[in-house]
């Protein structure tokens, strides 16, 4: 660590079985199992295209998506500071030519980006709704993260309509208790659920993240994989979790 | 068997690990384990209700459902022989005085049984639409059973939000390429989805059913329950469903 990243309580760490660094800061937020393991899912193209990470955060899933194809890479982070690190990250990487943070709303993004332009949107949206961060006491940033404040999953499904190619693929993790707002939505928004894996902290405890992908005027026919524990009776990360890149 | 059993093709059989007896006829066609995972999947108030069981078939839902409630079952079969046949398997099974099977269209089923009369609605419908079975080859009574000549799932969830009591539940299994439908269909009825489990046939291949419950009237919020595996890697049974009822 040097002394600018002591002073922001930040510290680099590498990202699961790559060599890919990610700043963090304990002042913002770390990043979680939830963006790794929607980097993994989601569908990309290998040779090109374009790809938008929504609240991209400090940049984790763009990071690990620009593993898996030569495309280009946009992350969208409506928090400075936050976007100040993912960019951060994206030189520490090496990875200026293929990865780059907007600093913006989300909802500019057709604007900015181009309607119809993608080929992959990805997005770890936050989890909860306004009702319910009205009794936490988090940091700004954490509500920012976690708490629909600034934007709903209805936002980014309509979003992502307008952002994705016919045929382009729409890649979300969230939680098992917004399930039929997402597929319903994602439906409603002609974005046709067809994969979809669930998350199991462990083996017999019920699903704590779900992970969906879209297909932008897909036909209806859904496939459900295998689900992901992800530790196992002693307590650490099973083969679901450990499998490399 | 008896000789009539023979002529019909029938033969009977027990239940996993009760002492229920099924009466199943080749000429028909077989319970699955469909019908044996819903019944242990659904809700049953203990001591008293009324349960309903949709689309009946040879009664597997109802028999195994007794074995959990002492509430009076009534299962409607729109197939005389089928019905037939769970009617002899009632009086097999000394289920008389709590199960009765009703031979009418489950359409009919609020005015036979009554608006607002049901605590739990069960039904194992047809999977298939009847487009997928203008290719298929398969004897009347299988064909029913299967595909929506006679019932859609849409009717099913308009039927079940018919017949139950506010708070009441409804448990259904389906394929997964139909959870779209399904879920977004019973939040159209006012049936909340509540609780949710997927069947792999193995540990490392997709989903192939879903069991779902969900509550008239009930506030948003989904359970998804760890995941049932069908077959070991030895190709028996696992302890998932070898488990007693």
């Amino acid at each position: 660590m040097n002394e600018q990243q002591e002073q922001n309580h930040e510290r680099v760490d590498y990202l699961f079985d790559t060599d890919l660094k990610i700043i963090q800061s304990s002042e913002l937020f770390p990043f979680s199992l939830d963006s790794v393991l929607l980097a993994r899912f989601a569908y990309v193209p290998i040779q090109k295209g374009q790809l938008v990470d929504l609240c991209a955060g400090g940049g984790v899933i763009p990071f690990l998506l620009s593993q898996r194809t030569k495309g280009r890479i946009i992350g969208i982070e409506i928090q400075s500071e936050v976007c100040a690190l993912a960019r951060r990250g994206t030189v520490l990487n090496h990875l200026e030519d293929r990865v780059t943070f907007l600093c913006a709303d989300a909802k500019d993004s057709d604007a900015l980006i181009g309607r119809g332009s993608c080929d992959v949107v990805t997005c770890n949206p936050p989890y909860f709704t306004v009702d319910a961060a009205r009794d936490m006491k988090l940091n700004r940033h954490l509500a920012v993260a976690r708490h629909e404040l600034l934007i709903t999953l209805a936002d980014v499904l309509e979003i992502s309509a307008r952002l994705l190619k016919p045929g382009g693929k729409l890649a979300l993790v969230h939680r098992p208790e917004r399930l039929v707002e997402l597929i319903s939505g994602m439906r409603a928004q002609g974005i046709e659920p067809k994969r979809m894996q669930w998350v199991h902290p462990h083996r017999q405890k019920p699903a704590n993240m779900v992970l969906v992908e879209g297909t932008k005027g897909g036909k209806p026919g859904l496939t459900v994989l295998k689900p992901i524990v992800v530790y196992d009776a002693a307590g650490q990360y099973t083969e679901d979790v450990r499998q490399k890149q």
